[in-house]
């Protein structure tokens, strides 16, 4: 306690100590749960505020945990016991927006959403948009390497991150980047930080690059399948074509009906599954056609274009939908897009044999299943339901895939590590991080 | 003597230490001279002999220069006196090429054009395209994240490089990334190993992205300006408009009279500067009008559009022809677009303080310039053109830019680097190098 006081002369009331305010700090939205509690709060107003931060943990050997919004699905901003939390939320704002050379610099707190309506007054827009960019936060998506429902056009965060300001684990502070569009100035750390899970170290400003606006009016589609498969192999036709669409999300019956159970909207439940996306540009239209065309080609029963986005808006709400269900158990893994079909073959044998039904929503485009498994909220239900999970997850990595996509690896799949990685990786990632965080103060045995 | 012995049983003939054989992988394409003579030369024909040439060398504390065929400009791959090289110009088969997942897996000594050539039988291409394609290796342009004409609409080459094979500096063999468009697993090592200039591991295999072929035929634009000035306005404006040219290249007045001096093509010489681009996809004709009409209107005073490729081979001979002036001193800064007619303003008036005339070619599209400055090829006449080129420099870093946007740091831009990076950002740098090189035998005191 004395030791803390130090570090409340550097911050005053930024420096926050009763039990209820640190609660509020402490867990994100995955279901891991915190193991003990957390002797502060940071809320950082400042650079300077996270480096004495850092620097007094560092000092102390006090384990610290970084959060955004703490909307992350990994466990990777869960406090720790004994710890002390830096929160950015209270650094949110927009310090610049350079419209010529499609720029912004923003403190990590911004909203992600936030600062995509800023760039929309100028003609812009900032391409990360995880489906929960109303509420997380720039910080968050940077050091996670956001996905999204636009990815399939413009990629992940790290595409659109030119450079940040960082605070390292000792409290010195960093600059990588350049405001150029190419920049080969030794080892590319802006790289490295970002997907980083606040384990090397905290981000305190970026700067982000903007794309301009398609102009015309978007167009949403939508095909049925008959099966999972097909919708699949539509993919792989679509992403392989001449039209590309802006989106393209895949949604199984069943995640279907669990939205439509709690957010009823009047869709229609497909046989197999549902695909759904847009397209941007003066060709809209004509691109939605091709794609639809390509859609009936591989088996689609029904498709349907239109000039309102409220057929994404069933997709956007999957997450909440399945929350209230209680569906906390999926997965994020990844194939390359021509094994689509075939990993969802797998999935449906992989829940026959298990007997629990699995409903999956995809960022289909990317070939990003989020798969969830039906489970008792039991301690046998859950163990049942990870069994499945564990099973599409070897699945995907014996077709070429990834454990993760765009959730990370945080503290909830960190077992999961060595089924992909193989050792000497494993010992250089670690090699990185002892470098930059020799007492492994930051976000401690996470990520890595 | 007897050390070699060890490593000769290791790899037979393709430990090659004739002194003639050295010489010929001893120097790249930059004024880098060899400080000495190496021992040998590893004419590599598999992973397992690199790693058992790096193993030998750690083990022995014999520093290692990397080679893929020699064309870079920085020095990166000089030999070093006593040292070995590992040449990897033997281990150059395309091993496979995905075509519904547009991936290829490659060793790294494959020429960039013959990756290109293997992906067009498929309507692919490979993005990666510098000014050397046809003679660079696809290792080289992922050790230096090399750039080309093609970056302004398809970015660098770190965006082409989905996974990694890589042997450390002890002979380990390490795996980075997927083959999933998605992966957040774990530190970004592929980016970080991107770039890094043969300095923390030498890359034995790259499974890279591959891009479809845009239908119709594309188009030539070129317009000539009076003033660099102005063409550099065009470029920020062009960028910023909603015709989107594949390929956007500058080159001034004095380097096109040197070009038709050597490569006479009956190339009209502007006043000022051309800007010569390319479009492409069906609406090919409609962007070049739309471009080439931003051009007008920016100032230039002629415009051209024609279906023939002829005009961009003006720009690719810029780099032989300046060489056979004895133009080798040039740089490779790099500044944000909007800042373009600025560096050009500035950069006239460094020539005029200095007494000596600076041609420019620049890829205008990524806002990199490399100037060159016509001097006498003494040591008097350098060390006046080498100030020249340290004001552009400077003058690019105070307008938000960069010392190097794709040629990288090597040894001859090493001293420049406190210009760009902080003492900070500095030592991570060596952390992360000492980390993953302790003996620092790999491409020692290079790129950081
Ligand atoms: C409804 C819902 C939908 C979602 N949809 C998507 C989606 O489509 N795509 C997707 O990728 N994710 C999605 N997510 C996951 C989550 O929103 C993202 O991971 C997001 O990027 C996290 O941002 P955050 O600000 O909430 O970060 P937090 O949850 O606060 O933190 C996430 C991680 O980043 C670290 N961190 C946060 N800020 C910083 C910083 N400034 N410096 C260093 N480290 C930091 C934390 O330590 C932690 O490891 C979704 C989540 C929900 C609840
Ligand atoms: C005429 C001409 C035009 C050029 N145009 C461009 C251009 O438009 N854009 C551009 O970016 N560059 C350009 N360059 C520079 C050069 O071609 C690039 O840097 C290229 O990527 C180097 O490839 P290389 O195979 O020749 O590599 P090398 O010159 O052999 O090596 C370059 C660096 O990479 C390292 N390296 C090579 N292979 C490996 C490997 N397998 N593993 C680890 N490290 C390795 C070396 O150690 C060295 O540091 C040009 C050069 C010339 C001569």
């Amino acid at each position: 306690m004395e030791e803390l006081d130090i570090l409340h002369r550097a911050l005053g009331s930024r420096l926050v100590t009763e039990a209820a305010e640190i609660a509020k700090y402490a867990r994100d939205s995955s279901r891991e749960l915190v193991a003990g509690a957390a002797q502060a709060v940071v809320l950082a107003e400042s650079t300077a505020d996270v480096s004495a931060a850092l620097s007094w943990a560092n000092a102390a050997k006090v384990p610290v945990s970084v959060r955004g919004a703490g909307t992350g699905l990994a466990g990777g901003a869960v406090a720790y016991e004994g710890g002390i939390i830096i929160s950015l939320e209270r650094m949110n704002r927009i310090l610049s927006l350079d419209v010529p050379n499609r720029l912004a610099v923003v403190e990590p707190g911004v909203i992600t959403a936030e600062l995509d309506a800023a760039a929309h007054q100028h003609g812009l827009f900032f391409p990360p948009d995880p489906a929960s960019a109303r509420t997380s936060t720039v910080g968050g998506n940077i050091a996670t390497n956001a996905g999204g429902l636009r990815c399939v056009s413009h990629g992940v965060t790290s595409d659109a991150v030119a450079a940040l300001e960082v605070v390292l684990a000792d409290g010195r502070i960093m600059h990588t980047g350049a405001r150029t569009r190419k920049n080969v100035v030794g080892f590319d750390l802006t790289s490295l930080l970002v997907g980083s899970e606040g384990t090397l170290g905290v981000i305190t400003a970026a700067t982000v690059r903007l794309k301009p606006v398609a102009p015309g009016t978007p167009r949403t589609f939508r095909a049925g399948f008959p099966t999972l498969e097909s919708a699949g192999d539509a993919v792989t036709a679509i992403v392989n074509g001449a039209a590309q669409p802006e989106v393209l999300e895949l949604m199984d019956a069943l995640s279907i009906e669990i939205v439509e159970s709690y957010f009823p909207s009047g869709l229609v439940v497909p046989e197999g599954a549902m695909l759904v996306g847009q397209t941007v540009g003066v060709d809209a239209q004509a691109k939605a056609e091709a794609i639809t065309r390509t859609c009936l080609d591989a088996g689609a029963n029904e498709v349907e274009i239109s000039e309102s986005d409220s057929l994404l808006e069933a997709r956007r709400l999957s997450n909440p939908a399945l929350n209230a269900r209680g569906l906390k158990l999926s997965c994020d893994v990844g194939v390359p897009i021509a094994a689509l079909s075939e990993v969802f073959r797998g999935i449906g044998e992989i829940s026959r044999q298990h007997g629990l039904r699995v409903s999956t929503v995809a960022h289909a485009g990317d070939g990003n299943l989020h798969s969830a498994v039906e489970a008792l909220d039991t301690p046998d239900g859950i163990l049942a339901a990870d069994a499945v999970l564990d099973d599409i997850t070897r699945l995907a990595l014996t077709l070429g895939g990834t454990i993760s996509s765009e959730h990370g690896i945080g503290s909830v799949k960190r077992h999961e590590l060595p089924w992909q990685l193989d050792a000497v990786t494993l010992d250089v990632q670690r090699a990185i991080k002892e470098a930059l965080d020799p007492h492994g103060i930051l976000t401690p045995d996470r990520a890595i």
